[in-house]
């Protein structure tokens, strides 16, 4: 940790500034510039994490060198880990193919989607049972039924499924039924729902919040593992930006930075990106180029009938196209399905 | 609501388009232009919700005319809500003054600050005994306790209080002890707790998204008040922007914005929209200005001993001397504070 | 300066970075951490301006400790600078209060502007001669005509007069006719136009580009001033947003901001911040009771005739209202017009 | 076009806006629905253009169906432009690979980046010779010198050459030198050097400007092609975004975007994007991958003695690697270089 002091800083304060480091078990260094001094903090920064120094008259700003998340960086892990939801691998050059519905809707219907998606080359099932939608007078989802439809459905079609919960009383329920939670977006700072799910062991796709920075993101990753599951899975799926022609910017150089940072997989999500079906092909493509770990797409096939979020899904033939082309990028930089 | 064709859509899918909005109950009306064919749909939109127009191939761009809210906008109640909270009015020319630390600590700390901040002329006590906090090893709050120590100090010094609620299971603990309830930035769409807390008549402060436009905001003061508890206070405490020299950007144009939409009162919360306390006052005047309906300051004795957002926090002084300019600049626009 | 090293950092690296910094002729302090080793430079740091320690293998960052604008800092002069134009003084605790329409139209339509905004309490008049639009089929400017009407039609009313200069070989043509040249926000960082400009000894009024940060809006400045032009008046004009609500965001903290960082004055014009007549009131207001040293707002009389913006003008009768609640609000802060 | 009624909108003001619309010789068609009404404009959207309807009392908002640009839209020109720069082709399936330093130094250190660029792969070398840096102190880069420089080193190794131009007096110059134009990202919007560009026959390399919607981006380009030049090379270079963990955020969707709207070739600058040369690969990759027309990369074989924006340059090895894998991703798209 830095601290740079005021130019206006007494020597009073500077005395003041490093007792009170001193205090916590850490030694100092003072470097006494022409136009500002600075101190060096030098021992286990995680001492200062609860001491607001930026507080104390003089000091001007503070300056951590160390990230603030442990489990979730390379240093704890440098191998990439590879996360197993049922028989499909997610990192260290396994792609999961994530492909389904917005909502759970109709065994008929889940039925059909999910068998196109499979034969394309999905291996991994999803749809939501629980939907966090921003009307309240929305469709809400199918609730445990739809659990049921899901599981059933992707047990049927040999693809273990992934599915979003959004109360911290159903993270239990939710487990019954599905291989992997899911974590909206919405959701990636609702600290008390990343407890809950992080008492489980079951394997998690966090959604990066809509205006998370990468240490944001690790940070809510870092609070899962605390409580014992490091079985995350990151997932970017667009920032805020301020051109309202595309519902986000999907943010692919996420992807490369995660890798560096952190031993997780990452996997992206040009529906949500992008909100705009002829926009996602190219971003999908983009994804597994930066070096993603998989890729999740939203596939309908009676998008003007779906409940939720029809106009960003793919058709099944258009998911099908689209693998093929994925398959080959995957192949031009050394990766492979599942 | 309007909708906009593809300039290569056939008359087939036209007739489609116009069917799919007949059903719904609605009437069309078409107008061809040069380059574009449009349809305006008349009738109760709200009728559309579900209907995902945008899917149909043929379809460019859907239009709502009319905002997805309904409870919290102007059209639903033309002049300005007032609140109660205690004996202190919120909205129509009255203004809250909440000041507090960011978490509750000590009884002999919260003792010294109450009564500095009530003698400057606040009107509302804060403190956070559950805190959202970015890192799982931070200070997480003092819970029940932290809730016991800010009812008895408020109700010492005559000020109501409210102090933030997390997990939907404990909204009936916290409101058990406050007057008030916060819904923090980074759950004001954990559509969880928004509905729980809609459930109770609590006054409820709902703080701003990082990333949340106008329309998401009045959408999840929607969801409030769709359960029944209309007692919405609305609060602008900073967005993401690109400059790091401040935490957020402060947008105080939201104030109009949001007198001009809805008959909710909306304050400002200028501690966490700046982050820096030589740049809390001017905020703080300028919400004013703008015709906030009160304004939010974390205030400390003891900033490099504050358990949480020390560095943010204006000294008791300090907030005597902006209370001082407040009670200026409400003058000049027509306000009083209570 | 303050270098921070990679965690791998070898002591070959720290030695040849620290040799680079010696012979530009600064010293060096090395501070070894239990993670990190951090390089303290003492000395005149602009030595290193063109030194990309950076890139040398093994540094991880390198803080800048001192800003890189000197002319524009309040470390060059501490009082803040009162910029005179004609008879107006901008800064120190008086207001500019300029108005006028976006674009230089008919003499008889800028005469009864004028006139109106006049009788208001505006003390300089405004409008485009060269106009910069978005669309090269749009209405350019009347050029060296409008400049002609501008000047004549502000004497008439006892106006100095301020208009926009866009190109780099007009610089004299617009000196010769206006009290006060306008950068716009598209050419804040026309490097070219701004050493121009600055070679002249006009008052600027240099408006804030749409993505531009604190630091590069002081850099800016500073261009103009390194040329010898020091009448530099800086104007907040909103950011780029992600809310489509509003045409900007606009930054109101950015006042503060820059009466810490800087003795130049600087004002808000919440015309273009906001782009809506009904929101304009609010942020003029918000934007003095910041501290702000003027307030630019478009104003026209027929705004569905105008020539450019009308849209988002006030007519003259709102802005002799909004007029007499600036001068409440100026009151209540201790400012006063020109 | 579109015009949306306030919903207190009176008989008279809708007839006003019908009026109008008449007077500029175009048809209506009034669709009066439950809540507003709306009206819709038949005929050439373009002489609504001066028109401030939105002006108009009564008017809530004008939409406009055709995008204002023309020349450059995929409407006029329904095949993609293929752009010829000597002999490498851009667009239509062919990349341009351009590399090399961000200025133009000695010759000695130009000729050996530009034998290992073009041992590498590149097809079009690049330098500037003028350049726009944001602190006055900084170097403004060698001038015409730097020009013939770039011109030999080029053409001694088999490259047209590119090349920024920052002043409209320096566009004949610059076009004596180089093969094709750059504008920088600052100067997307400096109307009055796009005009001079426009008049010239050389191939352009337009940059995004740092917060340009692409709406904007389209329209600049249509600044130049309104002058007579229709060689408009568009580059994504990066747009601000709230992480500063990267420079800009790399916005790789606009690819397609440009794509689905524009017959104009767009290339990628990961470069810039990103501002970290550990991001560089995998962002290039993803812009290859999402259907770029090439990629701009900075090279330098001295990244600490670069006289500009050494920390962000690939070393020519690191360069020749990254080579190597955008020839297996072009191929897995069906793309080809030059």
């Amino acid at each position: 940790m830095i601290i740079i002091l005021d130019e206006t800083v007494t020597e009073e304060q500077i005395k003041h500034v490093a007792d009170k480091v001193a205090q916590l078990g850490l030694q100092t260094s003072i470097s006494r510039g022409t136009y500002r001094t600075v101190i060096g903090v030098i021992g286990d920064e995680t001492k200062l994490q609860s001491a607001p120094l930026a507080a104390i008259p003089g000091v001007a700003e503070v300056l951590p060198v160390m990230p603030a998340y442990k489990l979730a960086s390379k240093q704890a892990h440098p191998k990439p880990t590879i996360i197993e939801v049922g028989p499909v691998k997610i990192g260290g050059g396994h792609l999961a193919m994530i492909a389904g519905p917005c909502a759970v809707e109709s065994p008929e219907r889940m039925e059909s989607i999910a068998k196109s998606v499979r034969a394309a080359g999905a291996n991994i099932f999803r749809g939501g049972a629980f939907k966090p939608r921003t009307s309240p007078y929305s469709f809400q989802g199918l609730g445990e039924e739809g659990l049921k439809i899901l599981r059933d459905v992707g047990a049927r079609h040999g693809m273990p499924v992934v599915t979003e919960v959004v109360d911290p009383r159903h993270v239990d329920l939710v487990c019954e039924y599905a291989d992997m939670i899911q974590l909206g977006a919405r959701n990636m700072q609702n600290f008390v729902l990343l407890t809950e799910v992080g008492r489980t062991n079951k394997p998690v796709l966090m959604k990066r919040g809509m205006s998370a920075t990468v240490q944001d993101f690790l940070m809510s990753a870092e609070y899962i593992m605390a409580q014992g599951n490091s079985n995350v899975v990151l997932c970017e799926r667009g920032v805020k930006g301020f051109d309202p022609a595309t519902r986000n910017t999907f943010d692919v150089a996420l992807v490369p930075q995660i890798h560096k940072l952190s031993h997780l997989p990452i996997i992206v999500d040009p529906s949500h990106a992008t909100g705009r079906p002829e926009l996602i092909p190219a971003c999908a493509l983009a994804g597994v180029a930066a070096g993603a770990d998989g890729v999740h797409i939203e596939v309908h096939d009676k998008p003007e009938e779906a409940m939720s979020d029809g106009p960003q899904a793919l058709l099944p033939q258009q998911y099908a196209e689209l693998m093929d082309q994925i398959r080959k990028v995957a192949a031009a930089v050394g990766k492979q399905i599942g």
